[in-house]
């Protein structure tokens, strides 16, 4: 009998998780979902992540924690978010939606939950194309968890390990698109802007880089289509 | 002017911790305090932890979170904690109360706030003497982390980096609390007891070998002092 192969996803509700999930989903594992709850100033891509576990057959668990020390626009409010930049300005330097060590942070908690699911693999769908400047996303940071893992958790030290799978990490937007849209990804459901309005700003850098994606993909956006036909 | 080195410590409000926090603090560091609330079942320790930063000096932040996986007696009210375990019971094996992954969430939370805070070094006082078994106390756990450090952080890439020390890692629970008598650690205000009664219940794990450390540093615990006065 063929053993199943269990995998933790970090399912942020946005279009990079959700096609990570599909991914490890065609891959054959059977997927658990881990949704965080850090206090994200708009709360919808909670929502669309659990939507996007439901209907892709998958359980999920939110754990929800706060960084009292803040650092990052995208949970302090207080801190304005970039609005309207410029594709080149985006792509330099940190910004200032950064979070602090927040891969590590996902990532621990993935360990923790596949060491007691006893999964072989945690699917991140961090990628380094469209995102530069965040040094967690990159292979050399997913290659160094390895060491952390084998020696760190009772079944790295039985030898038996838990994979770290980034399978976009050298992906540009437009490319994971085109692997979604061959996975079938729900893209209606998820959520990519950085307000938390009904409908997606299309000025922050989330929007922004998420439209450049679909237009070089050549595919219309499901979750703006309505926006073209008014 | 000698810049300060500041330093965040891993603070659970047990011997152990609280030792490294005197240590730091000798060592010259500037030390920021970061206590945690993950539902242990007895939250004196957490009430300890603050006295202690407070008695020490310094600032201290709370984060707070749940492992709905649950997968350890330590957070799981429905799993029996054990009790009168002889010593080498104890030491053999990796006990129910071992949550997994612990140590790398906890240090993954320190890993933010020291970005934030612009700190050097992280303390923990974890040690592999006297608590067999636990994959994330050896020295080998924390020098996997260096990499995770220097690749995964703005300050790592940098160059400037992170040290994680953990200076009572080779030592047993007896030479720990000599140090600690000598840095002054008011032992008095740690908490240790798995249970969370009014007095410690001296019959957990780590109850007895809190009792075998002092012992056999032919010290009286400040804590227990009453009962035997009794």
């Amino acid at each position: 009998m063929k053993k199943i192969r269990k995998a933790v996803v970090l399912l942020s509700g946005g279009l990079d998780s959700t096609t990570a999930l599909y991914q490890a989903r065609e891959w054959g594992f059977q997927c658990f979902c881990l949704i965080f709850d850090y206090g994200q100033r708009q709360r919808r891509e909670i929502e669309a992540a659990k939507r996007i576990a439901r209907r892709a057959g998958c359980r999920y668990r939110v754990v929800s924690f706060r960084l009292p020390w803040g650092g990052s626009a995208l949970i302090d409010r207080r801190r304005a978010l970039p609005r309207k930049r410029s594709l080149e300005e985006i792509s330099r330097g940190i910004p200032p939606t950064y979070v602090p060590s927040r891969n590590t942070i996902f990532l621990s908690f993935a360990l923790s939950y596949a060491e007691v699911m006893a999964a072989d693999s945690i699917f991140i769908g961090a990628h380094v194309m469209d995102s530069s400047g965040y040094p967690d996303c990159r292979p050399e940071y997913f290659q160094a968890w390895k060491r952390v893992v084998e020696v760190g958790t009772k079944r790295g030290v039985e030898g038996r390990g838990i994979e770290i799978v980034a399978p976009l990490v050298g992906k540009s937007k437009a490319e994971i698109i085109k692997l979604g849209v061959r996975l079938k990804v729900p893209y209606e459901l998820t959520w990519s802007c950085y307000q938390g309005g009904r409908e997606p700003c299309l000025k922050c850098d989330s929007c922004l880089l998420r439209a450049k994606g679909f237009r070089e993909a050549g595919i219309e956006d499901p979750l703006v289509r309505g926006e073209d036909e008014g």
